[in-house]
């Protein structure tokens, strides 16, 4: 058995770095950190016995992402237990009390919700509902790296609040872990029956949660008193056993199974575990304990006071230890080979841009074994499929649940794997917040969103990406890739892969004509200027006013603002097509450059106007001071409807036919 | 019983009009669709009989939104299923069959996934798993018009496609449907087993689906042959049981239900139903019958002869019945009085403009009772509980489940009612997708964030809605607010709530002075202008160069902005500071005239760089081609942190100093 007593002294510790820590930072969120005070210190400190304690098991010294393969990942989903969060690795030795007093200080890395300046958390928290996905995400990276069936790998733990349940990311996260049998992942669930401003819908109704955790395919563990080390012990010791009856251990495992009587190990070992807790929010602090009214709200100073005196003599000096890894995984090498053949695409034949990426995607796979593909159950519309064809044990089918296959993809990218998730442009808003969040784990993601655009035609609105370019803009740190054919769509993809971020590939559903050679170029920033055929373009572009109009366009645009340029050519109207398959960051030199001669800009996109490659030129002519003429912003400005890609682009007014009509009316 | 043959033949010409017109369009859904036939046949034209049959009724001459409040609703929120739906609506006598075979041209309000153009959707569908959802808003809005218990009320009947049950919202939906006892709201799970790519998770596993819904509350009806009219119709029946037992025929009833001997009526009167109905992808013709790779595939001219011959001979003039209500339900007057009592704020008090949106919800709902309020836990942060205290039946809580927040508002607002949806801006970015979709809906919503900026200060960056202007900026037909104090505030609450429209009200958690006596006017498109104190404004802006900088500011900003100009008169440098609390639209024309005048502009914002309140001034002055020298854009430009809300605006450069220093800039 463990020693409670010491697990006791740990507790006490841990009630007293909460309060005062947050009474010091005079905010933060202490009544939520109390109530699974006993649920957290266990599972961190309850020594190794022969029955399976010390569960979490992490060399602290390498805490995170890939520099250690062999520990338990972490995953505060409810983030703003973030007090206890500290707590703990104070109470582990890694953090002293006066950092742990600078709590959500300017220059502290404790902040109010755990982001990616805390040294020992994986990922960002603090949007509710997202840490279960992220969980999934290592466990499957885990299981990646231990092909093996059975053997012994790490587990990730995620302590989750009963609020957040109602967030419907976790539904997707749970029936996702059951469906890729995540026998490495423990969920604990923290049902305290406070939420912030209001009971939960359940309260501390521990059996429907249990029915809804078993309908979804999950092993559970109900404990009804979050607060009792020695039911905390025997609920954790219990999710081990799906571990250790994996393991070569699993002989002395079975009898202690048997002893309980309950436990069918064939059945144990392919679900996920989540052990549910009763617990009590503020417990320890009797006028905190299950009161309304003080979600979010530190001690005063005077009420501080009577709460330690509650909390009696506290060991300040006690310490856990948090145990060693026991696994020695195969050193997984980090693969940083991404150099691909040139794709082979016939100049003028007609592929579209998604489908190069699905080319590139696969040839990315044969020489890095770290690229793996997610899809929302769209693999065949984004061409995923063929990386999932290829390499099925790296392709993960998220089904329709976009949010969670954005954290999904997150979280596996902490176990050093280099995640590519992609599904129609349209509906990866709905994983915005997951983005959001993103940018605060560090990351590394790649985004493909295909059908962009009143370009895809028929299907209506409802599918067509208008507000993606935008989205992914307002994300501080982004890079956003929109090729318009598929030499540029298979180059950029292998750009994508090369480079740590959090990127987004825009592709068409739409096939446009191959324009680039396989020796082209193509680079962040970057961009390819088109000059009207007739002209020498070396000699001319240092003449001012040669050029009636700059044109500036992307993806299926790009391909209207050629045809238009043809047309003007024809006619004595020389322009020059800026493609900016960079969106961000936009080849701000090149545009610079060739405004100093061409006074009259039009941009030209399949998007809606706010926030998009229009929005990012103006940004740049008004900031760099661009001496310019005329500007003119052709993009999707009525609500699109059901038509074909060309009577679209004709209805929209992004059409070749447009383009010439804008060309004519800045020229005059 | 039903007529069968009837509806068999019904069957058959919706089948047949599912091929003709899917091919006739080149694209389109047809294997889904045909999967339904007969689920949503017998619910539209099974023909009225004692056993409670003449399930779906409606008056098709006033067919939604708030002109026929008796009419059962439905929701086919598999919205590729349109096919079907078109079908059926021709069935029904109301479209001919040649405009069904204008399905998905540029012309036709039959378009490829239904919009608010159909004259019979009351929401757009088409971004899976939103429908249940809108069911659940227009469940809520028809329980509300109801308040009697146990009065027979319309129905609310949702078709759900098996795959999007994968989606999370889903279960937010199922969860709050529960919560909320909605059993005037029916779902159809159409369980045909194939997905787009792949099968879904569950395949034809009912029983699982079944532990599912049961564990969520819900009363739950398997039909193992969904294509057996007489075992669909018995489904059917069933389902009505919540209802009419609920109904003065209660008697008639009960003996009905005992003849089944399984059904506990003081159980399922208070839970929502679903009927889960296993089927086949692309039934009546047997080579797309449960064939992976025709999703989404309309027949050739030629296989689609092969699929009529099997159809056999078809009645192309049988046509169903839709019944009337029998329900007659108070006529419900639609209130237009939003006239409220002027704020009384004392001048210079500080108070947060969260704070003064609560206390004009609170107004507005004194004197418009069709104004209701949802919040996803949030009430005390937001102070939408201002509301909530007093008019609790007016007020729904929806937990932390953001995306059925959204989409559940725009339900019930298809009900004639008002719905404030408000939660932390940044947790509005969860609902994109939802509000995406809501712009093709002919939405009445008002939704606001409170918690903007990195003002909010420790809670750090997670918390801080930082993309919330450029998400709202991006869909189309959207409106902005932004408050800085606390008058402004409580008037734009007030118009918000005049003008039908998708609305977005930006509120701060930080206290700010009140700037705004109470007679001031507020409006869209509108701004406040403050002149340097020391000037008198009406004389000195007709003369140029008198003020050094136009400085344009919402919310937090504009406070910082003021002090700025103050600071700055008392050096002898004249500002003018521009209030743009319509961020879109803009307040085109002031700042038009004021940069005619002024060559300076700064915008300051907290938000970040892209999309926001720079973007949108940005956009003005290039293509209004306002003549300014310099412009300067202060924003969020790093990751924010956890801090003071003072340090940050310093870290972030856009506190007062910044300001101070960009106009010395730009001015020397």
């Amino acid at each position: 058995m463990a020693d409670f007593e010491k697990l006791k002294k740990l507790c006490k510790l841990i009630r007293y770095d909460i309060l005062t820590s947050t009474t010091e930072a005079k905010s933060g969120h202490p009544t939520t950190s109390l109530s699974a005070v006993e649920l957290m210190t266990t599972l961190f400190f309850a020594e190794s016995n022969s029955a399976g304690g010390g569960f979490f098991k992490a060399d602290l010294a390498h805490p995170k992402g890939v520099q250690s393969l062999n520990n338990d990942r972490v995953v505060f989903s409810k983030g703003h237990a973030s007090p206890l969060i500290y707590s703990l690795y104070h109470a582990a030795g890694v953090i002293s009390y006066p950092e742990l007093m600078q709590l959500r200080k300017i220059n502290s890395d404790l902040e109010g919700h755990p982001t990616f300046r805390f040294k020992y958390a994986d990922v960002a928290t603090g949007s509710l509902g997202q840490g279960l996905s992220a969980g999934v995400g290592m466990a499957l990276g885990i299981k990646l790296l231990h092909p093996k069936p059975y053997s012994l790998t790490p587990n990730v733990y995620v302590l989750l609040g009963d609020s957040e349940m109602a967030e419907g990311q976790v539904w997707e996260a749970v029936q996702i872990a059951s469906h890729y049998k995540l026998n490495n992942l423990i969920a604990i669930a923290d049902i305290n029956r406070l939420g912030q401003s209001t009971e939960t819908m359940l309260g501390w109704d521990l059996e429907t949660y249990k029915k809804r955790f078993e309908a979804f395919g999950w092993n559970v563990i109900t404990v009804d008193d979050g607060h009792d080390l020695a039911k905390v012990y025997e609920a954790f010791s219990q999710s081990q056993l799906n571990q250790s009856s994996r393991s070569s251990r699993s002989e002395s495992v079975k009898s202690v199974t048997d002893s309980t009587g309950s436990t069918d190990l064939t059945d144990l070992t392919d679900k996920p575990t989540i052990i549910l807790a009763r617990t009590i929010k503020g417990k320890g602090v009797s006028f905190l304990e299950n009161k309304e009214g003080w979600h979010g709200k530190p001690l005063p100073k005077e009420m501080l006071e009577s709460a330690l005196k509650e909390l009696g003599k506290v060991d300040l000096k006690a310490r856990g230890k948090i145990e060693l890894p026991k696994i020695q995984i195969t050193k997984s090498k980090i693969q940083t080979n991404y150099k691909i053949q040139n794709p082979k695409y016939e100049m003028g034949a007609s592929i579209a841009t998604r489908l190069a990426y699905g080319d590139a995607l696969l040839a990315l796979g044969d020489v890095n074994d770290k690229i793996v593909a997610l899809d929302a159950e769209m693999s065949n519309s984004t061409y995923s499929e063929k990386f999932a064809k290829k390499f099925p044990e790296r392709y993960f089918e998220m089904f329709i649940a976009e949010q969670n296959m954005m954290t999904t993809a997150l979280g596996i990218s902490k176990l050093g794997f280099i995640p590519f998730a992609s599904t129609f442009a349209a509906f990866l808003t709905r994983g915005f917040d997951q983005l959001r969040m993103a940018q605060y784990s560090a990351p590394n993601l790649k985004i493909v969103g295909s059908h962009c655009g009143v370009s895809i035609g028929p299907d209506g609105p409802s599918q067509m990406g208008l507000e993606d370019i935008s989205m992914f803009r307002s994300i501080l740190n982004s890079i956003i890739l929109y090729p318009a054919d598929a030499t540029s769509a298979f180059k950029l993809t292998q750009v994508m892969a090369e480079k740590d971020g959090l990127f987004y590939l825009r592709t068409n559903r739409k096939e446009t004509p191959v324009i680039y050679g396989e020796k082209e170029e193509f680079k962040i920033g970057g961009s390819k200027i088109h000059y009207s055929k007739i002209r020498n373009p070396k000699s001319v572009i240092k003449k001012s006013n040669n050029f009636n109009a700059l044109i500036i366009a992307a993806g299926v645009t790009l391909h209207e603002s050629l045809k238009a340029q043809k047309e003007l050519a024809k006619q004595g109207v020389e322009t020059v097509v800026l493609d900016c398959y960079s969106v961000k960051p936009l080849d701000v030199q090149s545009i610079n450059r060739l405004t100093k001669e061409i006074k009259n800009v039009i941009v030209v996109e399949d998007h809606y106007p706010a926030g998009g490659i229009g929005d990012t030129v103006a940004d740049l002519i008004v900031n760099c001071k661009l001496k310019i003429k005329n500007y003119t912003h052709l993009c999707v400005r009525k609500l699109p409807r059901s038509g074909s890609p060309e009577e679209l682009l004709a209805y929209e007014e992004i059409n070749a036919e447009a383009i010439i009509k804008a060309v004519k009316n800045v020229k005059s």
